[in-house]
C-alpha cells in the first residue's frame, strides 16, 4: 500500500529591512514547504536570501509567494490592479524570487500567492487566470499552490499547470467547501490540539470538514501553518505531531526531484 | 573585409507609475539596444513591460538595468549597501528584468548597471565583483556591459563573462580614460555635430579620445546616447546619421542569436 | 454693485524625486490657488518647497492637496482605509504641509483633496467627515475646498468650517449637479472657447450647467483647472481671459487675509 | 537645596503598517519623554496616533523623531542629502508629528533626531545648522534633545533653541566626550547594574565618565534608553529604579508647561 504523504507550508520572510515577522526558523524546522515573499508586501533581497539559505539547509522546498505592492498594508487589502496588471505583478515577483534562489544556490519549485490577492483567486477567475498567466510565461514548469475549491485550482488544472491542492489548518470551512470569511464566528481555529486532530481527519478522508462537519471530498497535497506567534509556532508543532503519529509523511511534493540535483 | 558595426544603446522605461522620464518610443527608433529599468531607481512592472514590447517590435536588444532601491534619488546618489547586498540587488533585479521580459515573449540579453552603482563599478573592485558575481549567479549566459577602462570592464572578462566595452557619445574622457568627472568643465558635451564626429573618430579609431586629444586604445562595442530631452533625441540621431555615414554599420552584438529564435 | 471675483485653481507639484507632471510656471502665472501635493500620491519635501516658494512670489494662494499613499498609483486609485485612517493620512499630510510653508515664510490657507480620495468624499460621508475631522483638528481655521454638491461641502459648512465650492471647468455635469463619470461619453470637455463660455456662464449664472443645459444654482467660489500637457495649460490660460472679459476678478478668497500679514 | 531631576526618553513608533519594532507600552511605563518616529525611517499615521497616545495617557511628554527617509535601512545609513534638503526632510517631519499630536490631543514638546542623521549632527556642523534651521522656522518654542558635546547641542544654544543634553545609558564615551564608535570593543555596555550605577554616577556629578574612568563636565537634561529587546526593557527599568533610589526624580523638563494646559 502506497505510504499516505502530505505538506506542510507556511509562508515567510515577510519582514522588510529591519522588521521581522514571526520566527521563520523555528517555523523552517516543522514545514516542508516555505513560502517566500518577494518584495511587495514584504520581504527584500537580503531577507528572500537569508530566507531561502535558511530553507535549502534544512531541505525544505522552496515557493515564491507574491502579493500585492502594498507594504504598508501587508499585502492584506485589495489594490485596484487590472487582471493584466496583475499578470506583471505576479511574473516579476516570480522572477525575482527565481534570481535570488539562484544566487542562493537553489531553485523556486511552486508559486503560492499571498493575501488579499489569493483571497481574489479563490472565486474570481481573472485573477485567478492572471496567476496562471503570469506563471507558465515566466516558467511553465512552475507548480501552484491553490486553495481547496478555488477559482485557481480549478483553471490552473484546466490550463496545465501542476497543481498542489491546500487547506488551511486553522480556517473554518463553509458547506460549499469555501473558507469562512474572517468575519464569521468561529472561522479562525484556536486549540491546538481539535486543529491537529481535524486536520488529520481531513488527510485520512481527502476531504474538507465544514462547520457543520460535512466531510467534501478534495485532493489535500499542502496544509498551510503560520508562524508569527508562539501560539501559532505550538500549533504548526502539533500538527506536524499527531500527522505523523497517524503515520502520515511530511514530505514536500517536490522533494525528490528538488534533492536529485 | 569585414564591415565595421557598433551598438547604441540607451536607458529607458525609467519612470514609475504615473511619471514619465525621457522620449522611448523616439529613442527606441535610434538605438539598438534598450536599457530597460527594474523598478529599483525607476521603472515599474508595466512601464518595464511596455518598454520590452515597444523594443521587442523594433528589434532592439533589451538589456536589464539595475540600480540602487533609491527612487527618490533615481538611482544617482550612494546609497550605503555592502558588496554582499549590492549582489543580491542586482541578482533580484536581472530576475525580475528576465521574467517580465519572458512575459513579453522577448528576454534579457545583458545587464547594464545604473547611475551611482555603475560609477561605483568604474573604480571599485568590490563593487565590480559583486556585480559580476549575481550575474553569473542569475545567468551566466547574460553578457555586461562596462564602461571602458573600467575595473567591472576587466574583472567581468577576467572572470569569463561576455563583455561590451562601452563608450559615451557625450562625455569627455580623461587622460587615463575614465570619464571627466561630471563636476569637471566640460565634461558633457552638448553640440550634436561635435559630438558625432568625436564618436566617428573613436569608433574608426577603437580608441577613446581624451581632452588633450590623445587616442587611448580599447575594445568599443556600444555607444551610450540619451533620450530625456529634445536636445539629447537630436544629439543620439546625429550619432547614428554619423556612423552610417562613415559606413559603420550600427547592430546590437546580440542581434544574431535573438531573431533567430 | 459688488464686483463679482472667483478664484482659479490647480494641482500641483505633484512630482516626485527626479519626476515632474505639468508645467507648475507656467500654470502659476495663471492660477490664484495653488494646491500643493503632501508626499503621499505625489509630491517630496523638495517639490513642496519650490512649488510653494514658486507660489508665494507670485502671490498665489497655497493649499494643501492630500491624498492616498499611492505614489504608484498617483492617487487616483481607492486604496482600502477606514475613515479613522483616512484622518490620520489627512492630519499627517496637512501638518508637513504647514511646516513645509512655514519654513518657505508662508503659510497653507486652505485643504483640499486628491484624487479617488476626493471623488469618495463628493459622495461618502464617512470620508467627508473624516476629512472635516482631521482638518478642524489640525487648524481648523483652514478652509476647504468642496466640490459644488458634495457630501464634503454640506457636511463641511454644517460642521463650521470655511467652505469654498468648486466647479471643474472641464468636467460635464449630470442633472444632479455631480460630476459625469468620466466612464462617460463628454465627462470631459476638450475645446478650449466652449469650456471658457461655459464657465462664463456658469460664474455669472451663479449655477452648475448640466449636460442637458439645466442650471444648478449653487455657489461658485472657485474654477479647478489643469496644467498636466499644453493643451491643458491653453484651457487655463482661455479660462481666465474669458473670464475677466467678462469683468470676473480673478482672486483667491483667502488673498486680502493673506498679504496683509 | 532644589531637588535633582533628570528625564528619560525612548525612541518609538518605529514600526510601519503591520511591522511593529520594540514593546512601546512597557516602555511608555519607564520613561518620562517619548521619541515618536515620523514616517520616514519608520512609524506612519497610524502607529505615530497609537503612539502619542499611550504616551499622552501616561503623561508622558512627546517629542518628534525625524530621520532619513530610508525605511528600508531604518535611518541608520547616511542617505546623501545636501544641508538644504536636510532642512526640508526634518521641517517637514515635524510638521507631520505636530499635526497627528493636534489630532491626538496632545502636543510635541521637542525635536530628537534618529540615527545615521543624529550621529552626523554630532559632528557636522552644517547638517547641525540644517536641524536647528528647521525646528525654528516649524516652531522655535519646541526644544531640542542633543547629544553631550555635539555639534547640535553648541550650534542650538548658540542659536537660541532650548536645548535638551542627553547622555546614553549603553554607550561608552572617547575621552573627548563624544560617543565611542559602535565599531569599538566595548562601545556598548550591557550589564544593567553595571549600566544604572555608571548613569547614576554621571547625574550625580553632571559629568560623562569616559572610558578611562574620567569625568567630563557637562549639563544632563536626559538619559536615551531602549526598548527593543526583553533585555533593553531591563536595563531601562534598572537605570530608572536606580536613579530613583539615589533620590533623583524622574521628570520631563516639558512637564509642568505640559500639563498645565
Amino acid at each position: 500500500m502506497a505510504l499516505r504523504t502530505v505538506d506542510l507550508n507556511a509562508d515567510m520572510g515577510e519582514g522588510f529591512g529591519a522588521y521581522r515577522i514571526g520566527d521563520d526558523a523555528a517555523l523552517l524546522d516543522i514545514v516542508t514547504s516555505a513560502n517566500v515573499a518577494c518584495g511587495f508586501h514584504g520581504g527584500d533581497p537580503e531577507i528572500m536570501h537569508e530566507t531561502m539559505r535558511m530553507a535549502y539547509t534544512r531541505k525544505v522546498t522552496i515557493g515564491a509567494h507574491p502579493g500585492f505592492p502594498d507594504l504598508w498594508g501587508f499585502g492584506r487589502r485589495v489594490i485596484p490592479f487590472t487582471c493584466g496588471e496583475i499578470e506583471r505583478l505576479v511574473a516579476y515577483q516570480i522572477g525575482a524570487a527565481q534570481a535570488i534562489a539562484a544566487y542562493a544556490g537553489c531553485h523556486v519549485s511552486y508559486v503560492k500567492i499571498h493575501g488579499a490577492l489569493a483571497n481574489l483567486a479563490e472565486h474570481d477567475e481573472g485573477v485567478a487566470s492572471a496567476i496562471i498567466t503570469a506563471t507558465k510565461a515566466v516558467d511553465a514548469s512552475l507548480s501552484v499552490v491553490a486553495i481547496a475549491y478555488s477559482a485557481l485550482e480549478r483553471l490552473a488544472r484546466e490550463q496545465g499547470l501542476r497543481v498542489h491542492t491546500e487547506i488551511f489548518a486553522d480556517r473554518a470551512y463553509a458547506e460549499d467547501g469555501h473558507l469562512l470569511s474572517r468575519k464569521e464566528d468561529g472561522a479562525v481555529l484556536h486549540d491546538p490540539a481539535l486543529i491537529a486532530e481535524r486536520v488529520v481527519r481531513m488527510v485520512e478522508a481527502r476531504a474538507i470538514e465544514t462547520v457543520k462537519g460535512n466531510m467534501l471530498e478534495t485532493q489535500i497535497d499542502t496544509i498551510c501553518v503560520h508562524g508569527d506567534s508562539a501560539h501559532a509556532l505550538d500549533i504548526a508543532r502539533t500538527v506536524r505531531r499527531s500527522l505523523e503519529g497517524a503515520g502520515i509523511m511530511l514530505k514536500s511534493p517536490h522533494e525528490s526531484t528538488y534533492y536529485v540535483v
